[in-house]
Formats: C-alpha cells, structure tokens, sequence
C-alpha cells in the first residue's frame, strides 16, 4: 500500500463503510452487491486481455465469449433480480459494452410489449433460448428523433399475404442498431405501413436477417457493421439495406394494429403505455452519470493523492497535487456532483416506481411530470457529467492520456448518453415544453402541483430585471435551503423569461411554431435552470435523511459546495435576478476556498465510499492501493507494439531511406 | 454536389476566395500552399487505408512508411520552407501524427542548441541523413512540469572517462517521448549530472539507445513502446530504464557548460535563449487550435446545412438543421472563435518573429511579455478549442460518433496539446505571475507599457464592486472597440482581486508561497480574461487592416458575436464590476440571436473559406460536395468486420451457446 494513500485514509473523518451503505441503499443492498461482484472476479472464465491491446475484431470476439458466459453463468448462479443482473454485469464489462445488449435491453421487451399472444407464443421462446438474437433498428441514416421521418416501407400483398420490405433510398438504410452488424439473425424493424394504396405511419416488424443454422445473410438483405466509432468497439452497431424482402403478414407486431389477410387495416386503441420505456431508459441513464463520474472521481482523486509535483514553498520536497488549490477546485466540485447525483439518480429510480404503479393502476396523471423531468435530468447529468470526465480526465496530466489511466475508455463509453436515447438539445426543449405549458396555466390561475409548482409563486413577482436588480437580497449563503429556493428562483425567473421571448415573437406576427424556435436558446437555459434546481433540492432533502452526524457533516460540506459552484459559475443568472447581491458572489468565492480546504482531508475516503472494485474500475491511476508506477510499467511492458523488440517497419522503411539520401 | 449546399453557397454575401487570401496572408501564400498540398494528393505514393480501419502496429507501420516518403520527397522536391514543409506534411499526415516528429522538431535543434562546434560536427550530419534517429528524453514517469525533481543520473567516472547513466527507481523511467518506443536509435537524455561527488543539476546527454544497423536496443537499455492511448496511434511515445548505460564525455553536450576529463565540471554562462524555443512552440500551438477548431467547424457546419431533421412548421418538410436556432447557437460562436484564433495566431507569430529580432540584437526586454503572453494564450485557446471540438461532434447527432466524421480522430489529436508543452493550469499561472507582477510595479507608480498598459490605468480606479455596480455604465454594446474596452477593465478588474487575495493572504500571516496558492483560483481566472481581452482585442484591429466591404462587414458580424457571447457567458465577471448593466446584458442576449440569423447565410461560406482540402479533412460529413449518405455507406462497407459475412464468434460462442440452454 502506499504510504500517501494510507495516511489519506487515517484522515477521514467519517466511517467511509456507513457512506457506502447510504449510496447502495443500505448494508443489505451493500453485501449483496459484493456478493455478486466477487462471483466475477474470482471466476477464472472472465480472465482477459486488456481490451485496448485488442483489434477491432478480437474486442468484438472476446466481449461475444464473455457474453455468452454471462447468460450461461447467470442461470447457473440464478440470478434473476435486474438489479443484481446489473451488478454482475457491470462487474463483467467493466468500462466496455457487450454487443448483445439490444437483445435483452430492447429486443425481449418489444416483443413482450407489441406480440399479440399468439405471437408471444412463437417469439418468446425463441429469444429466451438466444435461437433468435433480435435487435430493434429503428434509426436510419438520415432520420433519427424524429420518427414520421423514417423512410423504410412495409406494403402488404394481399396475394401472398406477405408484406413487402424496402430501404428505398439509401438515406433510409437502417444505422446504428446495436448488434445489428454481426450478432443478430432478427431485427423487429420500424417501417411505414402500406397496405390497399394507403400510408398508416410506421410499425413494427419481425424481420429475420440471417439464417438461423448458417448466419449467412437472407436473400434480399444487405447488413453489416458501420464500422469503428469513438468507443463502443465491442459493439456491431450495424446498417441494414431491404431490398424487396418478404415476411409473412405475422410478423407485422400485432398487439395494438392489426393488418387483416385481405389488407384491411385495423387501428390501434389509444395507448400511453410507449412513453414508459423512454422514461425508464432515461432515468436509468442519470443513475449511469453518477457512476461513470464516481468512477472518474475516483481516479483523479486517489492519483492525486499518490503523484508528488513541483513545489508549493522553496526547498521542501514535491507536494501531492491534491494540495494544489487549483487542483482542489477542478476536482470537488465534480466530487460534489457526483454525490449529487447519485442521489438524484437513487431520486429517479423512486419516483419511476412510484409514477408505475400509479400507471398500473390507471392513473396517468404524473407521467407528464415524470417524462419532462427524465428528459431534462437525462440531458442535465450527461452534458455535466461529459464535460466533468474529460477534467478528471485532464487533472492527471499526461498519464490520463494513457489507456491504463482507464479515463479514455470511460469517455468513449459514456459520451454518447448525450445524444442517445434522445438527444439533449432535443430534450431539454421538451422539458421546456412542459415548464412553459405549466408557466401558462398558472398565469391563466391554475394552482400547479409537483416539482414545477414554483412557478405557482412566479406570477406574483412578475421579473422586471432593472428593478429587481437593486432589491435586497434576503439569501443567508451559507444556509443551503436558502441556496435551494435561489435556484428556484433563478428557474422560475428564466422560464418567465423564455415564456415571455414566445409571446414577444408572437406578437411580432411570427407563427407558434416560428415563436418556439426563435426562443429555443432561453428554453433550453430554463431547463437547465429548472433541472439544476432539482439537483439542489434533491440534495438537500437526501441530507435530511442521514442520521450519522460525521458522514452528515461531510455530506453538507459537499452540498454546498455544489450549489455554491453553481452560483458562481452562473452568478450573471443570479445577479441579473436580483437573487443574491455582488458582496454574496465575492463572499461565496471566499466560502468557496473554505470548503475545498474542509473536504480535503476526506476526499480519498469520499471517493472509496463509492466502493468500485479495482476489477471494475480497470485503472493504473486509480487503483486502490496508489501503487501506480510500477503497474504502469508492466502494462506497458505487455502492450503487442513490444511484441517484438525491432518492429518491422525498420527493415522495410528505415533502413532503406538511408541508403537513398 | 448536394443541393442544399449548392444553394448555401449561391446565398453568400462575399467572395470567398477572397477571404481565404486573407487567413492565408495573401493570394501568393493560397496559390503557393494549394500548389504545394497538389503535390500530396495527386501522388500515388500516398494512397492509404483509412487508419480507423488499422491495428495499432498496422498504423504506426503505414506512418514510418508515410515519414520516409515524406523525407525523399521534400528532399526532391527542393522544399525547404519551414511554412512550405508545414503544409505538406499537413495535407500528409491528415488528422493523424508522424512517429518522426521529435527528430525534427526536438532532436535536430537540441543538437544545434546544446552542441559545441565539435560535437556539433560530429552529429549533425549524421541526424540529416538519418543514420542516427533521435527523441528528446526529458520527462519522467514521475515527473513532469518540475525540473528539478527529475530523478535520472549521469555520474561522471574519471577512470574510463565516461558517464554512466541510471534510472534509479520506477518513477525515475523516461516516460512519453514520441518515437522514443521503437523509432529512435538515440536519444538526448536529461539527466542529473554527478561529478566528483558533487550534483550540478540536469543536463542534456547524447545516449545511443538501439544499434545503429541490427535497431536492437544496446546493453542496460530497456526501452519499449508506453501503450495505448487516446489518440497518437501513429506514434510510439515510449519508456527508456538505464542499468548503468556508459557513454563517452564527449557525449555530454557541451555547448554551454563542460565536465572536463578530470571530472572539473565547468559551470555555464547564464543564458536566456533556452526560452525562446518554448515560446515558438507555444505561439505555434496557438496556430494549431485555430486549424483544429477551423476543420471542426467545416465539418459541423456543411453537414447541418445537408442533414434534414425533424420540424420547425408541422406539414413542411424536414428543415435543414441549421435552421435550428439552438444549432446556430451551438455553432456560430465556434466559428466566430476559430476566426478569432486564426488572427491571434497570426499575430502571435508576426510578434515572435519581431521579438527574436530584438533577442538577435541582444535585446530581451519584451522577452518577459511574450513568454507570458505565449504561455497563457496557449492555454486559452487550447482549453476552448478542446471542449468547442466535442460541440461541433455532438452537434452532427449520432454520425459525429463514427470515426467517418473525423471529429474522434480530431479531438483525440488535439486534446494533448491542454497539456503538454506546458500544463495549461501551470500556463495561466506563469501568466498570472507575469499580471500581478506588472500590476504590483503600476501600483508603485511605474509606467507600463505593452499589453499590459491597461493595468496602468485600473490604479486610478479602485476597484469597490458594491459601488461600482450601481455606477451607470457607459459600454454602447453595438460597437466593439467599446467591447474592447469592456474585456480590458474586466481584466483590470480580476487581476487586482487576485493580487488583493494574495495581500490579505499575507496579512493572514501565510507565507508568500502559501498565500499564492490560496490565491491560485483567482490568478487563474485573471489570466483567463486577460487573454480573452487579448483575442477579442486582435481580432478588432485585424478588422481595421480589411478593405473589402463584403468581407469586413460579415467578419465584423462574426467578431461582435465572439465578444457578445464572451459577455453572456461570463456575465458575472461583467456585472459584478459594474461594466455593464442588468438591461444590457439582456440587450446582448437579443443581438446575440439576431447575429446569429445575419450569419446563417454565409455560414457555409465562412467555412469554404478555410479551404481545407477533402483529402485533408478526410470527412465524410465534412465533403464539399455534401455527398454525405452514399460515402459513408460506401466508408462502413470497406470495415474490416465486413470482410467476411459470418465473423467466427458464431460458429465459437452463438451456436454452441443454443445447446447450452
């Protein structure tokens, strides 16, 4: 262990076992995770390569053998339970994906959700055995959110009873379904339905794309990978070209819309049901920031402690890094970000549940809430936390340019949360839709509910910047439930705002749609500002909850920390407001070197809290023990370019370029 | 040629061929660097496979190769030109690195720097013609920015006259010289030297490393490839372990200070030239941001100006997305920033160029500035294009993602320089230090003159927040030498609560090294709009200097917007010291969407004119012809996991997976 590590630890001043149980959801939850993980990493199978010493081909050919062990292990083991599904396989993966991802994720559940029972019969089955391996392709190359822009077509013949399946223009080529590349034989395919002459809009369908027993391509079906990507090298995200294919009529996926056998085309009922797969995926990606940010926290930070550079005062030996002021200021607050949300990820997954059952039961009443509100988070805690991996990232100097550093391979990995799933630019103006739609009723005298009630009060201060500019601030800073209504405050003023820029378009003559557009930059800063108030208040109200007094300590530290960051970093949106006073943003900068100087000394023990496996996580910078030279050596060492000790281009290039000068 | 982009360039107010004369410095230097990048792509010699598609030994293979062509050619060639090699080895190397580069750029001109005429003539001739291939050693796998706490040691041994070099501990290993892996024959190593049992600190030592015809490494040298990183595939940054490695005295380089054969070391005259090196090689850096950000938003803006998406107007069709007022937000800033970095680039090498003049003639006064302003300007522009780079590739959707964009390749190339040739934190302070310097001799009463004249004035006007807040701005925000203005007293303004910080600091009893670091955040942030009042300063009076209306007038569009969106960003600093007010900054948020409408018609058009050559940008998104769908099609299907239909995990892991379950 090394020494500097190790003093860290002695320094802390809480019970880092008690803080990890608070992040897992109890000592429980705790165990059993450990449980799960240690199946992994003890099993002899799961022993591999660094997949950054891989080609292409070899990463994809080991995450499929690691895979199918998976599926094999997990019933061995029983282990059946998502959650700890998710344990096990995240242990297995570690800072990779795995190419049958859809299958489970989105090819099962499809079918679950749009098979009639007949169908489910068939399919269900199939899948389960992995005799079908399915993916869902529904991006084309040039279409992707919006969806009656999709160009594939499903015309019925009623002779054959078959429908007919074309990729008509090579901008409707199916591109990026996971899987879809090399995996799979099936892929349920979303086209527009023609049947009689007439459009129905788009549906799915049960295309089979290779042959079972051969896996060679079926006639009429061009596919394969698109080829390498900023990460997801484990993943055949692939293209797929119809050209004339022809499936029978029970393929069309007939749970909702029925195609008769002479064409008829049958409607589906009205169904809200489809809104609840994006809203958990979304959720479930907020809970994927915090980790991938945990993670990188927890690199930088344990590095920090162990690499010694330069000099703070003449003639003393190099300092850590960890006591450089700047370096403080690059990393707490992305500490405190990363406890924030986690749990506002733990906030998500709650209220998922509690919106379901509701829903169960009939009542759709909250899904408007909670979809706006996964939209805006899932936007909110990936474009934070994107930028936040790339200064853990850069906080380690040239050593986190390194792929033993694990911080490139955690990038690639989640950068494109930001745009998959939903874009964010995209999403945020959807929960800006719903702000601006709740800021309007309110106005017309409707008492608001829920998380956007704020905007109840908005109404009885209208924003006149000038004016509010010279009020007193009443804000007492250092108190953090004062800090939360600022933020609310600053939300509701920015939605007003955005509300009022569409009405100033519309009165310009501009159409709805024109006014919308003109004020998407305002919309997208209210949802931000409403979704950063979320984070605030989630916070606070996790603290509420935690009784040990040294872990509720430190955990206050760290939240104001984060709302603190948060005013200064946007202190023109609270000072334009009238919300806090320019002798408050000077004082907060004060505070905010004060709290650096308090967490210091448990910034090695609030990253351990997070618990991440030195397996999983896969980093020479932040292994648990500090011993990061000498591991870096022998990874670099077993690194295939010092395969050979003369690499062969010398022979062929060098040598002869100096017999020709 | 794709319509759309036909019709985006017919809308273009200004020619502009003209204005690529202009960013090139004169239609003389466009006709000649066109003349010189023909040479490149009409030559059969260099056709290749797109490196995404390569191992990493495939890659640094198809480098070496490219590097040895390279070298002949030129050679052939006759070009000589420093600016003329540029541009050829740019339109070679592509988006990728050359594994030779350290020869070049670091090798050759430390042996010209550090030789004595002897050596000199000695090793030189061999380097010219690449008998001898050399990397410049100096950082260690535990030390980087800090000197003095190198590890490496040279001890003289008077009995065999020779030097006998060690790596003492792991942390000790050379760590990170490009070519250093497998390229390099000889190495200059920085090493602490020992003679007579005293140390003199580091010098340079010429260390062969491999044998000059078999390339096996020579005895007690241990050198091999670093691995895998985020991007440099093409180069084999590498690890040197010395095991009592013996070399000659002569190979010391003795230019400046000697060990004589009796083990005398002979103490150099103090010099101030070694800086100058690092200064040309931060104003080149300078350079690079503008020409990473420039291809960066070439490929964003054509592609947004092909790719249709979604709905402004329900019932029209799909509008472009540069229709998209959040698009434009995203991407005109950029642009107008890769604009704005072009000049300070220029700039930065015309006041290089007059400043080594001066230092030719034993005049080093501007010496100080220069380096201050090199090291913080290439910070600046480094830590922006950074992050504006991932913009532009989110900004494509899902496509920015493949490799086919070019913006992975982009950003993993570029992201090193925020770091090495001097980690940007450490830059903005050595700037800093410079700032709070001058401003501390304004404060006695000195006269300053250069840039930092404006800190002259700032003296006159304490600066009290609370006051000057509520102090009635006179900024008019439609005139931008009045911007200028703005940018300059901010950073009067933040300099002096950075030195204020420091004085309370000390009257808190801290140490002048403890009251700088507690201070570091505020120095950092008075660097940061110190250079930004630089850039916004530049590219105001390159305007000046522009006598077609056409083109001044869009370039001036394009300036307003990069101070206007610098004022909405950073509105607190602005603000809280009172240079503009709450009004204005909403007057700037309203001009700010209006510049944007006036540029959308020349956005293609701006980006044409950094006539970045398709071979160069080696995009699919960024064509000129805007022929995007059918090329990255055709790009996917050439993808090495297309080369066979059915890739072997199936037959090893699918098939026999079924008869598991």
């Amino acid at each position: 262990m090394n020494p500097d590590i190790t003093r860290e630890r002695q320094n802390a001043s809480f019970d880092v076992e008690k803080l990890t149980y608070i992040l897992d959801g109890g000592p429980e939850k705790t165990k059993r995770r450990r449980q799960i993980e240690a199946l992994v990493f003890s099993d002899p199978d799961f022993n591999e390569d660094d997949p950054n010493f891989l080609s292409r081909s070899e990463r994809y050919d080991q995450a499929v053998r690691k895979s199918a062990q998976m599926i094999l292990k997990l019933r061995e083991y029983g282990i059946a339970d998502p959650e700890e599904i998710y344990h096990y396989k995240s242990m297995v993966k570690g800072n990779q994906q795995e190419p049958f991802g859809l299958h489970v994720v989105m090819f099962i559940p499809s079918l679950r959700r749009l098979c009639d029972p007949q169908q489910a019969k068939k399919w269900l089955p199939l899948a389960d055995s992995f005799q079908v391996l399915g993916t869902y392709a529904q991006t084309e190359m040039g279409h992707g959110t919006h969806l009656r822009g999709l160009e594939t077509t499903a015309t019925y013949d009623p002779a054959t009873q078959e429908f007919v399946l074309n990729s008509p223009t090579v901008s409707s080529i199916k591109w990026w379904p996971g899987g879809l590349g090399k995996t799979s034989n099936h892929a349920i395919v979303l086209a527009q339905l023609y049947s009689l002459g007439n459009c129905h809009g788009l549906h799915a369908f049960i295309v089979p794309i290779r042959d079972m027993t051969t896996h060679q391509p079926l006639p009429g079906i061009v596919v394969g990978d698109i080829g390498p990507k900023f990460g997801f090298n484990e993943v055949d995200n692939g293209f797929l070209k119809l050209e004339n294919v022809r499936i029978p009529r029970e393929n069309m996926m007939m749970k909702y819309s029925k195609v008769e056998p002479d064409g008829t085309y049958v409607k589906p009922p009205s169904s809200k049901l489809t809104y609840g797969t994006m809203v958990f995926v979304r959720s479930m990606i907020v809970g994927e920031s915090a980790r991938a940010l945990s993670k990188s926290c927890t690199i930088a930070i344990r590095y920090s402690a162990v690499r010694h550079q330069s000099e703070i005062r003449p003639g003393e030996p190099e300092p850590q890094i960890l006591d450089y002021q700047t370096q403080q200021y690059k990393l707490f607050p992305l500490l405190s970000m990363a406890y924030a949300f986690t749990f506002v990820g733990q906030y998500m997954t709650e209220i998922y549940h509690r919106i379901s059952e509701d829903i169960n039961q009939g009542d759709f009443n909250q899904l408007p809430e909670l979809h706006a509100l996964s939209a805006g988070l899932k936007a909110f805690t990936t474009w934070e936390t994107n930028s936040a991996i790339e200064v853990c990232r850069m906080s380690c100097g040239g050593h986190g340019y390194s792929r033993s550093s694990a911080l490139p391979d955690i990038y690639v990995e989640f950068t494109p949360t930001c745009t998959y799933e939903g874009e964010n630019t995209v999403m945020m103006l959807q929960t800006a839709r719903y702000l601006v739609k709740s800021y309007r009723q309110a106005e017309k005298g409707q008492q608001l509910s829920g998380i956007v009630s704020y905007l109840n009060e908005s109404q009885n201060r209208r924003v006149q910047p000038q004016a509010v500019a010279s009020r007193r601030p009443l804000v007492d800073i250092n108190d953090l439930s004062s800090l939360v209504e600022v933020y609310q405050q600053r939300a509701a003023t920015l939605v007003e705002m955005a509300a009022k820029s569409i009405q100033q378009e519309l009165q310009r003559r501009k159409s709805q749609e024109d006014a919308w557009n003109n004020s998407a930059i305002d919309l997208v800063r209210a949802s931000d500002a409403h979704c950063h108030y979320v984070v605030v208040k989630v916070f606070n109200d996790k603290l509420k909850g935690v009784g040990d007094t040294a872990i509720h300590s430190v955990l206050s530290t760290l939240a104001l920390l984060y709302a603190m960051h948060g005013i200064t970093k946007n202190s023109g949106d609270f000072l334009q407001a009238g919300l806090v006073s320019v002798p408050q943003v000077l004082q907060i900068s004060v505070r905010i070197k004060e709290l650096l100087s308090q967490l210091r000394p448990n910034a090695v023990a609030l990253v351990d809290a997070f618990d991440v496996h030195d397996k999983k996580l896969n980093s020479v910078l932040g292994r648990y023990d500090g011993n990061v030279y000498e591991n870096m050596f022998e990874w670099a060492r077993r690194s295939p370019l010092n395969a050979a000790e003369v690499h062969e281009s010398f022979q062929k290039y060098l040598k002869p370029l100096r017999s020709k000068l």
